[in-house]
């Protein structure tokens, strides 16, 4: 059987067309006084789900000792999901099954997704939607071959230390030739790589599992040519969270200054930032036919690039170790630049990465308008970027910045806490090279 | 100039007699209410110093989605400390600079600690004690050759989500051969091996920078001979953080139920657990010269085991995925058994793990009474024991248990967030064997 196999970019292209003529999916805005299932606790001021599970909206506080710097709302989601894709080989090349799926907060509403993309309410059903398809293939006696399994971040400044399990799994492709349903397509991985470069199309949960697969590492290993040993890396990164002197605490949302809740949405009273606003949702291949949920919206779409540079006729990427504060441990890996929707190009204090961000610096090598967490954001989008530069762009950089292989790179995300979700994205990419 | 190194046990055992008999360090219990410097914050409840830094006890609770299950107090020190450990080679041996360091909860006062030990505070100084001595070697342009560099969890059924920085450095011995004051001795690394045999005598903070040394690799790698490979420990690693249901959030210690504030004490109402208690302290050699502050005192000792066997003739450790309130990411790898003072060997489910921690199974090769961080803690015993066990001990294990090789778990202490501080105590004496 190859009718569930894509061959080319133009199949994939009438493809996605069916799938795009075949979805019945409205997203309405309404007010957060209008959602159902959800409601405001007394006590708090927390927007919660009636259940108690699925995600809240709560307050954040940063604090340096004992003193409050500054809150804002915050995505609160204890649960660790599944962000799953199974791969096989077909005709001797590495397919991915990937899914059509349609999320409410996305511009273009559906977008490339891993084979299964699932909260643990979703899987354990507390929203009493149907079983999640393909499940079996990650967990149980049914599992295929692991090739990646690892706990991962998503964004610092909107979710409260939410990670979740990105995981690859190898199947004979022979007995899953055909996909479960017409939403489902086996893609060349090379495709894959492709489609990245398509604005809003490969999902993030899609992104940041691909961004976890191993690289074959040559007889020289991982830190072949590398500026700084893998150790000097480790080393530096530990001590670049100890320079962060805030931390992080959750805070009732009715505490939260600065912000005000209207019966349509929870908004900032001052700088441009987000707002919490509400949805409605009718739909035909989700879980659930009709809900309402929140969505956080961000004011203007957010900017993250890599700068890479050859080092000793070497490629380098350059991370910056930056604190976010949702992020568990504070600090991770980041791009070079990352601008959130609150944060302008014009305020980045080096000159140099600020003629990179506004294109006066630098050949741009990849440049794409991609979305986030389409579950969560509403219209949430990042203009991912690699920059590439030349000898005139130092090797010397400011402490919180590092050099890395791509190598070095990939060979972190065997674990979890070192790249942040934009950096992830950004890797992928870098696959793709 | 040789004076500061230690050549033999009997040496070492004048020395730390003689400091024993140097010190002047008066440990008095007092009343929580008898506490100067503490408050307890009007609003919450917490006991907070009045700097707003230092370290507070507030409550900490337990959830399954919405729902509270349990609460207590916990200790919550959001500052990364440095724990760090000066090493140096003397006649081609590889020696530690080691520091008699008295500290108010444990049962002896004196243990033999880190070169240096030191909370964010007490190095930039909120409580205007002396500097740090030798902080210069770990971070800044004079610091040494970094050999580990690496954040690492403490306990987590006391601590909420406290971690610090574990690092040693190598310097040229030549230049530091002669310690800074006669409360410090190099010491061979040796016989700080054998030390940690005595009952009380190795802190906590010296302990888990040892157990983070690098072993040096032969040819076969870390996986040579291990019954799973490291991929496949940590996709078990990943899966069993899926597991746990709960999730734990600070409360305010006002809303901890079934813990009651005296003016003497914090203490539970019903079930044998820790209590929160005052101590006044007048010392010569810390950064100040008197003090009052709160520690936490178990109810009874602790017990952590290791059980190893030998697997296709490799020696295995069984170590379990144990959630545990504090941690940052719930679950961490700790020892075969864990009890702290609110748990009872006869409580343990499996029923030959239950005769392995009464004795009544396996060979104990180590068997030591150890003090935990004597800083925050009072009285805090753990017996910590390596038990060997035959063939007549399964290798098929229950899910949340794996059997790691002794090179796969120190090669997961370069990253954090793998094995708890129990863990960590027992690879040390692993490093012995």
């Amino acid at each position: 059987m190859t009718a569930g196999r894509i061959r080319s970019r133009a199949e994939f292209d009438r493809w996605w067309a069916g799938r795009h003529a075949a979805g019945r999916f409205e997203v309405t805005r309404i007010g957060l006084d209008e959602l159902t299932g959800w409601h405001f606790d007394d006590a708090t001021g927390n927007l919660v789900h009636d259940s108690g599970r699925f995600f809240s909206v709560e307050g954040i506080e940063k604090r340096v000792g004992g003193e409050p710097l500054r809150s804002q709302p915050v995505i609160h989601q204890p649960e660790i999901g599944v962000l799953g894709i199974v791969v096989a080989d077909f005709d001797g090349e590495r397919h991915c099954l990937l899914q059509a799926k349609m999320e409410p907060g996305n511009v273009n509403i559906l977008q490339l997704s891993p084979t299964v993309q699932a909260t643990r309410s979703n899987y354990t059903k507390v929203h009493r939607g149907a079983r999640t398809r393909y499940l079996e293939l990650f967990t149980g006696p049914r599992r295929g071959r692991v090739l990646v399994d690892v706990l991962q971040s998503e964004q610092g400044a909107w979710f409260w230390r939410k990670r979740n399990r990105n995981i690859v799994v190898e199947v004979d492709g022979a007995v899953h030739a055909e996909p479960a349903t017409d939403d489902y397509r086996w893609i060349p991985l090379s495709l894959v790589w492709e489609l990245l470069r398509t604005d809003n199309l490969v999902n993030m949960d899609a992104r940041t599992v691909l961004s976890c697969l191993p690289e074959p590492v040559t007889g020289d290993g991982a830190t072949a040519g590398a500026l700084h040993s893998d150790d000097s890396v480790l080393s530096w990164f530990t001590e670049a969270k100890t320079w962060c002197d805030w931390h992080a605490r959750l805070v009732p949302l009715n505490q939260v200054r600065s912000w005000r809740r209207t019966p349509a949405e929870i908004a900032p009273t001052g700088e441009r930032d987000f707002r919490i606003i509400g949805v409605r949702v009718t739909a035909g291949n989700r879980e659930v036919s009709e809900w309402t949920q929140p969505l956080l919206e961000p004011a203007a779409p957010g900017l993250a690039v890599f700068v890479v540079r050859r080092i000793h006729d070497v490629p380098h990427v350059l991370v910056q170790a930056l604190p976010e504060i949702g992020l568990l441990d504070l600090v991770e890996m980041a791009p070079t630049i990352q601008l959130t929707s609150a944060e302008d190009a014009a305020d980045i204090p080096e000159p140099l990465l600020k003629d990179v961000a506004t294109g006066g610096h630098g050949q741009v090598r990849y440049d794409t308008l991609l979305s986030e967490e389409g579950g969560r954001f509403h219209h949430a989008l990042t203009r991912y970027q690699i920059v590439e530069v030349g000898d005139d762009f130092p090797v010397e950089v400011p402490p919180q910045y590092r050099w890395l292989t791509t190598r070095q790179l990939i060979a972190l995300l065997r674990h979890g806490h070192y790249l942040n979700i934009e950096a992830r994205s950004l890797v992928a990419y870098l696959h793709a090279l």
